[in-house]
């Protein structure tokens, strides 16, 4: 059953709210009003008309509860990580109004005892969405599945993997296909409307997860699954995190989504990789266990003139001989219709049983 | 400081109890006494010859008391996960006699309210070695280390690589050299008595949890560090706890345990990889973050006769190049000897800065 949200950012909808953002944007739940007192009286659309929204937006939660909402969505995550104390009592009134509350915040809304009780008392429930559930050891179900299955794979953190992936979702759809999105991190999941923060998960069980979510994206009919990858495969912390989504998506196409202005790692010393360099690592450890190939290349040229994002994305194509482009830039749809041919169900290796 | 181990395991020491032999045999902390009373009268040394102990065994806790041990070690993982009831009052008598328990139980003792109100009360501790402790992200202080750091990788899980670790370390011991085994699973923990089990961490937090044990064993004067490995680089499940150790540990140089007769992982469909395709792999991630090479190999040739097991060493010799040998069989000394050449500081690669 789909959400009807209503988003709390108060004073920050504008300027710091990308959660907010990405939900009206990307999200599969209609959002009907935002509380923001400092643009009260707007829609969406005049203040940031590329969220291509009419939502309204209120001065309080009582004037948001007018549109039904079923859910209020904590729009913002604050420095600190927890919630601005004077956000507090929104946060009850919707909890009194029975709305489920769905908080991407560091802190558990769950751990604090007087909204836990309150939701109890209104028998309602709360979401942090960055809170693992418990899941299963990887038990290889997922090689079973007849629907193509993408990965996308970066150069870095932050990059663009969960943009790309939800670009190649709708023109996907575009095309008449029932792609599905699965998500992997928490604008991800919000976005969504389910999923697991894979980073939070315990190592072990990591792969697992992400088998999880590609499941539930086949059994709710997808023909089509493209998951929201994590980190980069070179990246000292997080690496492994990319690793369970490769071994745990079993996937059979990769997408290597880029930043080519990077030249290391956020905050390592370690060199970003190559296009080649970066491909053939990918593939080389993807074919000791469930072979997949880069299907192409997604650039974000962010940052870069037109001509100068275009010669990058020339250069792409001329050193790997795939598809690329920069698809938030210049549309999903030609580059989907290029690596579509390319995205073919790969089987898991077997090994030989000596008698 | 070190402990002086009580040893608990009713009616289980000979059969069944991994972890108290690996103490017994590797332990940096004394054993004094073993409590089982099918075997009370007798030493360790007479019921398991290779263990190599004169330990008492005991009938009952308050027998073992009279050898002043300091701690009592649950000495048995037994199906089910929990502590067996018939053992609860042995714990419950060590904890009011103001000894520390050690328990690698899947349950945590922590969360047992008895122990736990009994522990505060008689001033001492409960340490479940499985629970990881807080650790921070990877930050790269492991890199200005100058003790060079090896780490064990392997074909599979439970090939032998603790064991391969442990028995370089006494040989690099022999040699002179302060030399350092870091734990990273629940045997070796008690064994070392310390570490972390580094499959329970939240998988963002892995490479840290990896970095931190490496620095505590440099921090202790080691001039040469042995880490133990976790899973393969291809294990579809627990991969990512091998490349946290790989990325996190920013080894210098590794060594490769392998199980010959090994032709999947197990539980999976997917081929144990061969010598030179492993090493290839693991040399090729890592030139991508911080260079190692693989220094050796190590076979485990149980079940093998002894010509079989010699043809096999000399295939691995002839197929990489490298030293190759069954150290627990063989003895460790003459690898050792081998590698040590080969165990060089390497620094991590570093982005060119563009202008």
């Amino acid at each position: 059953m789909s959400r009807r949200y209503a988003i709390l950012a108060p004073h920050r909808f504008e300027s710091d709210a990308k959660t907010a953002h990405g939900v009206i944007r990307y999200g599969n739940d209609a959002v009907v009003a935002v509380i923001d007192p400092a643009l009260a009286g707007k829609r969406v659309r005049e203040v940031l008309p590329f969220l291509n929204s009419d939502a309204p937006i209120v001065a309080s939660f009582a004037e948001a509860l007018e549109f039904s909402p079923t859910a209020l969505l904590i729009g913002t995550a604050p420095k600190g990580g927890g919630l601005p104390p004077d956000w507090r009592a929104d946060v009850l009134a919707a909890i009194a109004a029975k709305l489920e509350i769905v908080s991407g915040l560091h802190d558990m809304l769950n751990a604090d005892r007087e909204f836990r009780m309150a939701s109890r008392a209104a028998g309602t429930t709360i979401w942090d969405v960055r809170e693992p559930p418990e899941v299963p050891l990887f038990a290889g179900d997922v090689y079973a599945l007849g629907a193509p299955i993408v990965l996308t794979v970066g150069s870095d953190c932050a990059v663009g993997k969960m943009t790309v992936s939800l670009e190649l979702v709708r023109a996907a759809q575009s095309s008449g296909r029932n792609a599905r999105f699965v998500p992997t991190g928490q604008t991800g999941i919000m976005i969504a409307g389910w999923g697991i923060s894979v980073d939070r998960v315990i190592i072990d069980f990591a792969p697992g997860a992400a088998e999880q979510l590609v499941l539930y994206a086949a059994h709710h009919g997808a023909d089509l699954i493209v998951v929201e990858g994590q980190g980069a495969l070179n990246h000292p912390a997080y690496a492994p995190v990319t690793l369970a989504l490769m071994t745990g998506c079993a996937p059979d196409a990769l997408v290597l989504v880029c930043d080519p202005r990077l030249t290391a790692i956020e905050s390592y010393p370690t060199p970003a990789l190559g296009y080649a360099e970066s491909i053939e690592i990918h593939e080389r450890l993807l074919a000791t266990i469930k072979p997949a190939k880069v299907a192409g290349i997604a650039l974000r040229t962010h940052g870069l003139s037109e001509d100068e994002a275009r010669a990058e994305i020339a250069l792409a194509k001329r050193e790997t001989g795939l598809p690329a482009d920069d698809i938030v830039r210049f549309g999903a749809q030609r580059f989907y219709s290029e690596i579509a041919p390319l995205i073919v169900k790969s089987r898991p290796l077997e090994a030989v049983r000596h008698a």
